[in-house]
């Protein structure tokens, strides 16, 4: 089954782009993943071919049409009747590793790329259209975002990662950022490897790990360590405080 | 000016990629910016040119070595010694819009691109080396995150936006989210641009957008809420009391 890509844009010349080399290159390739860009210009109807307008109410830049856009999304959704539409903008959800993981268990994704100020706002009551985020930054247009959310996708489909158990033990899987990683030479610049990593000892090994994933998350994302006491169905505090009874 | 940005990778065939198109391609090309990627694989010692190696303590995956990796920092930083030198991965300081302000301010940027499971832990306490991340989800590799870190830096180099007031309304410099978009057809598929926006009085449709950014940012992203009710040092039920008073 090949996951299909279809991602509206101005500029169908950034695809595959980068997704084209390594592992998502050699997947495309293999056709594991189609990647078909489309020229939202093409979906113009005056003699300019113009796609966006002056915004409402004024202001700074222009805004890409409502009709223009509908019309593009309309296009795609005929082509790929059972792939979510998303758009990428900084005003959409929040895209995480969970979102990532439904939208490959699919037969592929439809992406809006804004340009400009942003889209007619029409757009996302009219159509099934899902404004999505990468992160919380303004980038020139949708077309890298779309690119990153290609990436994410595309190492999660069957048969492009070398190791299939990769995909289970990174960050964000278990709600927790990944445990640091090492490796030889043990001694580097008076830096030891850890210990407990040069035991042998699976168990203390996959321990260790676990406290290190806490702790890394407990300090760098207290945002994300909220949310996980939060999905375990205890305050982080109780479950602080249940590894250190655990420790003691 | 040119903002010097120095990639260390695996994959230098990626760069500049999408930014080679567009707004950031022309910036580009009038020399605003720079682009040199450094492969990582020249900074090996042996004869297989290896980078990477088994993870201490087991596991699948490989982890890039510290001793290479510190190489490869260690040439970038004296070849510019006043960028900062960031490197993508999970694990890392989300990227916001704030920081990227700041390194625009700067001379140039450094990027280390990750691959395969991580970075051997010990670089980051032997080098100034800031992990960074630009979301909650897993790539492939550094590279995509690097390019979009890229982007949002490039649009905000003197002279590379149209319109230079373009970068100071939009969504995230306030801590809020942008204001909705509309442009014409005033009226499509039985939707209208809402009342204020065609009332031409600049005072109410700033009130508008203001108010329409506080409910988006409220609805969509409270996290966001939380932070900016912080910021301006009262709590958010604070704000919408004081914003519900206002309407009545």
């Amino acid at each position: 089954m090949t996951f299909a890509a279809q991602i509206l844009t101005l500029y169908p010349e950034m695809f595959p782009g980068p997704l084209g080399v390594s592992l998502a290159g050699r997947a495309l390739a293999e056709g594991k993943w189609s990647c078909s860009p489309i020229q939202i210009r093409d979906f113009a109807t005056d003699k300019h071919k113009s796609v966006d307008d002056t915004p409402a109410g004024g202001g700074a830049g222009m805004v890409m049409r409502a009709d223009i856009l509908a019309a593009a999304v309309d296009h795609a959704m005929a082509a790929q009747p059972g792939a979510p539409v998303f758009a990428m903008t900084p005003r959409g959800r929040p895209l995480t590793q969970a979102l990532v993981r439904d939208i490959v268990a699919g037969p592929g994704v439809t992406i809006l790329c804004g340009r400009f100020e942003g889209m007619d706002e029409r757009l996302f009551d009219a159509r099934p259209v899902v404004p999505l985020s990468i992160g919380d930054y303004i980038l020139s247009g949708g077309e890298t975002a779309a690119i990153v959310l290609l990436d994410a996708c595309i190492r999660l489909l069957p048969g492009v990662m070398g190791a299939p158990s990769s995909g289970d033990v990174e960050s964000f899987e278990s709600g927790l950022l990944e445990y640091p990683h090492y490796t030889r030479p043990n001694l580097w610049e008076g830096r030891t490897i850890p210990e407990v990593l040069r035991s042998g000892d699976h168990a203390k090994i996959a321990a260790w790990r676990q406290r290190q994933a806490e702790d890394d998350t407990r300090l760098r994302r207290p945002d994300l360590w909220e949310r996980h006491g939060d999905v375990r169905g205890q305050s982080p505090s109780g479950a602080q405080r249940q590894k250190k009874e655990k420790r003691e």
